[in-house]
């Protein structure tokens, strides 16, 4: 599933999408199109992926997505879905077995509420990486972080659950994971140390079969990075 | 509905919320809290309003939502959603009577990507009227509204509909429409001359039975923005 190589401008378009299936574009290492491959894979959804140079975008990409993004879902019949939490709520949808929201429209508002919450975290695996490169002072961003870390732990306890959405694995969860899975190539593992509800989640999450699937080795993880921090990407690194 | 005084800090709690009700936490101009009066009013569910004063807020109403933000929904279970997209999918899903979202996964995931894309346009409202209260040069901005309008425009004569869904009011419209209700008070109706579709569109709008139901006269919404341009909102203007 991850292992093709990115088309970049100037290349033609992949084929069509067969039918029944759906195409994902992504970039392999993109914590956003991984929530996405998260859902595939946990839902067992037959899919192909196309993944996307992100700095030199296909003409025929920005044709689908004007915006150039991923992930972007492409169904058979050419319908375009893009924005990560977007294209993972159509897919629970669609594909109803092994359903990931809860039906209950009180706890679905609950994960939908969780999630903006995370999008007010997600900046900070942005923020202290370049700061540090920059040689800025990022103690208060730390601080920050730790600050929301105590927060989300506090959720765990009071939940008394193993997960954000009880003690199996449903959407919020998920949609959370992708930074935690960088958190020691972003050099911020520490930062769970104030939170062991938090850090338990980390390893229970590790064991799940989807998430090993669409895991790569911290080895890579770290080498991408640096040719992402070095302003060149290598989003083929480890083909 | 939209006729009580705002509570502010130090005020006694309202009661509980009557079995059978559900409450809104507003705020009368609002343009968040808004959409779920639209929402609310549109599918003739019952409930009772309670406004706050977002100045100084209710030590009560912090502990109910600590973000302290509006909308915010209350249910007789002590149930508290917010935000509004997920205030305005949760009644849609509760409420099963005139379903605003589409039942098709494709087209809720169309409007959910409207909306996000919305989301980049609410910032110009608040950003243009500052920069002409500073005294600065607002063209830029105004130029970027516009080119967005355009887009919302070309949306409209690419379907060849009244609406954003179809030929008939989605929640997508009410999603938006706060914000055209306020165009005229914010000086930026001249916006939509060059975007026929769009205009027409907030003239079918405003010919809605919801859309009127829960609107202000422009005085007051020009009354009240002149306080809250001056740092002191009167949220009990016209009260």
């Amino acid at each position: 599933m991850a292992s093709e190589k990115c088309f970049a401008k100037g290349s033609s378009a992949p084929g069509l999408v067969a039918k029944g299936q759906i195409r994902l574009y992504s970039m392999r290492f993109c914590p956003f199109a991984h929530r996405t491959r998260l859902v595939l894979h946990a839902k067992g959804i037959k899919h192909d992926t196309v993944n996307i140079n992100l700095k030199d975008k296909p003409e025929w990409f920005l044709k689908k997505n004007p915006l150039g993004l991923v992930p972007t879902l492409e169904t058979s019949s050419g319908q375009v879905i893009y924005e990560s939490p977007i294209t993972c709520d159509y897919l629970d949808e669609v594909y109803t077995d092994k359903k990931l929201l809860p039906a209950d429209p009180f706890q679905k508002a609950q994960q939908k509420m969780m999630l903006e919450n995370f999008s007010k975290i997600t900046p900070y695996f942005y923020k202290i990486p370049l700061g540090k490169k920059n040689g800025e002072d990022i103690s208060v961003l730390e601080a920050e972080l730790k600050e929301k870390f105590v927060k989300l732990n506090e959720d765990l306890v009071n939940k008394k659950s193993k997960f954000f959405g009880g003690n199996a694995i449903t959407m919020i969860d998920y949609m959370m994971w992708p930074w935690f899975e960088r958190l020691e190539i972003f050099e911020l593992k520490h930062c769970l140390d104030g939170t062991p509800e938090l850090k338990k989640w980390t390893e229970h999450m590790s064991e799940d079969q989807t998430v090993k699937a669409t895991m790569f080795p911290t080895e890579t993880y770290k080498a991408f990075y640096k040719t992402y921090a070095d302003g060149k990407p290598n989003y083929d690194y480890g083909l």
